[in-house]
């Protein structure tokens, strides 16, 4: 599985020549290849499996977009470009992409116009109460920590995740209508074409690929432009122990099996930069039903360790990565309900201190958290951790209940985030900043718009919104 | 300042020819020019700044060394390399590199008598009751949390902290000396003579270096190999904003003006693999003398986070990657003491519920943190983070003050572990693990043994142990 780059000295001819070659047929594949078509250039794209649909396809299908789109309009809510910049900003992690915020969130509105004109439809209804997907086919929800502290006195909260027409997991409604809107585009799709090598120029520019089809070495000149959209590393196991280490406890792997990392190896074979290969998505859902929100979770000192109303990618990321995967959240009998994505009841107690023995967790630690926290909450707030009022109860009510929610026995969901270095246009960079001429990426095989505290659809969000950009400027428009 | 790759073709001639050039004379760069000197190849040191020494030689000077080395043995230590082996498996982070701790362990007795070899003094009396650096010429030290939770429990602990005979700062005298032997050796030193790229042949092997020197463009063939020994990259912001964000708070960055990453992009601009960029050693000596570790550590929730007899590199990065450089030392009347490492105290107070207000702390947040620690303090024990019982006392007496280790008050100082990708003998891999011909890398330009939970001396000890195999693969032996 030899990721390299090869001489265009050593290329005896070409098998065939186009304008622009898109790598990966994906929901950032496809947005690349529909715009460098629609651009006027001869436009192939080649995805290794049978068909597109990639690891967008096995997704829930958000969408991240604001900024007042026409579905958010339509929902009754006000959203503006600031307010979702403002929020991004402040949460997608310690180094935000300014200038890829910047142009995403301005960019929201006619990017959402733009998805429905492929075709993919969404129903102007708005559900209330879950984060993320919703369990029927309504179009807008809550896929953020928007409203919990510290977002919402930063920025003003709006509903943006975007979800297609369809109940349950909506990827592959998406894709199938995006991969539709390609096959129906000037753009060619090869599948069953694995890239395996980038083609170098004598002056470092990127002059084709060469790829492997059942067996046969092809060799294929890209006259404008390389783009790759192959996706994150989270199957890649070496990867993974090299960049992310911790990301190899999480059970569930949300990628398709072509998500080992080979188009940012093809980059970085040539020299491309990389960043933040140590981001990842940690979704732990931990509170759902919202009633949830109500428990305390706690780690293996007892503590509390955030605000429990924060969404399920801030919940997972400190979980996993600040608190070694070790929490608990703790109810009592008058906040137990049984919760959305099944989990174990780890121990059950009379008491606080009952709960803490069962559970092993050191003497009076448990019972000292608890005892804080009702303090507070008889008089309806959290101080310590800003909890939203709404969710502030005491827990007082006998039994006490402790769900699982270790990486043994709870539901982490992980992906990638970090890969190669590209600029708003997806030119991607060298380790000086300049770009590689003739090379191009976009989706989750570059480092995008989150590299932490994810909220859901930034994925399908900038890897169509960029890919888009990159697919446009590889055609040379 | 662009690292690049030059393909061979594009140099009309070189103006000089030798077996192998060393890119960088710190302590790693020293070691394998002196190894591939007495392996007998004709060696070129290559340094950018006027003279040798680099970061190596504004060091605390320290290895760490182990296994029952000679001055192990003249102090009365007994250690094996079992023993640091399993110390430093369990210690070192995530990921820890294996092999390189292997043969690192196994070796170290052997590298001590070679390091003495070269001219480096060692006095031999242990100096009890600091971390790191003795005040004193003293020769042996702790420099890591063998003694302390939950370490002291997998290995059987050793101090492993070599120093070399000086009062104060030793890193000088180390590097005088190597940089004395290598001087004295067959080996070429030109001061002044900065790498801008690497030359690469036609079968992707490097083949030699493009140096300026004073404005001068000189092209330089390696016959044998180039090895990288250029550091770390802690003060290229760029990279730090890319890869570790948060090393960019601390105050005190540990680092010769050239560690920038220029090796560790010259190596990337042929294909290399990078790891662990994201790494950074943060120290934070808080608890000097070690009295002050009687005191706890507070994050900005007035909780516990770490057992604070745990060393100096645990502290600084739990309270930087995990509670945001937001940490308050707390002691009472009877632990207090001038701190070694001046800080300010933040607050004082009559009792704890005064102080957490002084603090601007959640109420009740310290005062229940007090509790549960006196509880048991009183007891003699600490179940919560397992603290040593030696340090465990109940902080009862008044006043109770809190010494500021907020990263805007207090030194926290930074150097970068993350680097290219070697194998034992300082290969430098592609990202497809395979070896570049002709290229290798030592000391912090590479990710080394510890990518996190310092011990110092790892760095000063993995340079100049793995810098010498690399020299004397390079040369052919």
């Amino acid at each position: 599985m030899a990721e390299r780059a090869v001489g265009v000295g050593e290329v005896a001819r070409f098998d065939r020549e186009v304008d622009v070659i898109v790598v990966g047929l994906g929901a950032a594949g496809a947005a690349a290849a529909l715009e460098a078509a629609a651009s006027g250039a001869e436009t192939l794209v080649l995805e290794r499996a049978g068909g597109g649909g990639g690891t967008s396809a096995m997704s829930g299908g958000v969408l991240y977009l604001g900024g007042g789109t026409a579905l958010q309009k339509a929902c009754g809510f006000e959203d503006t470009a600031e307010a979702m910049y403002d929020y991004l900003m402040a949460s997608v992690g310690l180094a935000p992409d300014e200038p890829k915020i910047r142009l995403y969130c301005d960019g929201s509105v006619e990017h959402y116009d733009w998805v429905v004109a492929q075709g993919v439809p969404f129903k102007p209804v708005f559900y209330h109460g879950c984060s993320g997907e919703p369990p029927t086919d309504d179009g807008l929800v809550w896929s953020g920590s928007e409203q919990c502290h510290p977002y919402c006195d930063i920025a003003r909260p709006a509903p943006r995740g975007h979800v297609p027409m369809m109940k349950h997991q909506t990827g592959p409604l998406l894709m199938r209508t995006l991969v539709a809107a390609v096959d129906a585009s000037a753009a060619e799709v090869a599948a069953n074409h694995r890239v395996q090598a980038l083609v170098v120029a004598s002056d470092g520019s990127v002059a084709g690929v060469i790829a492997d089809h059942f067996g046969e070495r092809l060799t294929l000149r890209a006259r404008r432009g390389v783009v790759l959209t192959t996706g994150g590393f989270v199957h890649n196991d070496t990867m993974l122990e090299d960049h992310a280490p911790l990301a190899k406890r999480c059970n569930v792997r949300v990628g398709a099996e072509g998500d080992d990392g080979s188009g940012i190896r093809l980059g970085m074979a040539v020299g491309a930069a990389t960043k933040h290969m140590d981001a990842v998505s940690i979704s732990l859902p931990a509170t759902d039903p919202w009633g949830l929100k109500r428990g305390v979770l706690v780690d293996a000192r007892g503590q509390r360790f955030i605000n429990e109303d924060a969404y399920y990618g801030s919940l997972g990321e400190r979980a996993l990565l600040h608190h070694d995967g070790r929490a608990w959240l703790i109810v009592d009998d008058a906040v137990f309900e049984k919760p959305t994505y099944e989990r174990p009841v780890a121990a059950v107690g009379e008491t606080p201190e009952e709960l803490e023995r069962e559970l092993g967790l050191p003497e009076g630690s448990l019972s000292s958290t608890l005892a804080l926290y009702n303090r507070h909450a008889e008089k309806g707030h959290d101080p310590v951790f800003a909890k939203h009022e709404r969710y502030v109860t005491p827990l007082v009510k006998p039994p006490f209940g402790a769900f699982d929610c270790t990486t043994e026995r709870s539901i982490y969901a992980a992906f990638t985030l970090g890969g190669l270095d590209t600029d708003t246009e997806g030119r991607v960079r060298d380790t000086d900043g300049d770009p590689i001429d003739g090379l191009f990426a976009a989706g989750r095989a570059t480092s995008g718009v989150s590299v932490g505290g994810y909220s859901s659809g930034l994925s399908l969000g900038d890897g169509t919104f960029f890919g888009r950009r990159a697919g446009r400027i590889a055609a040379g428009s």
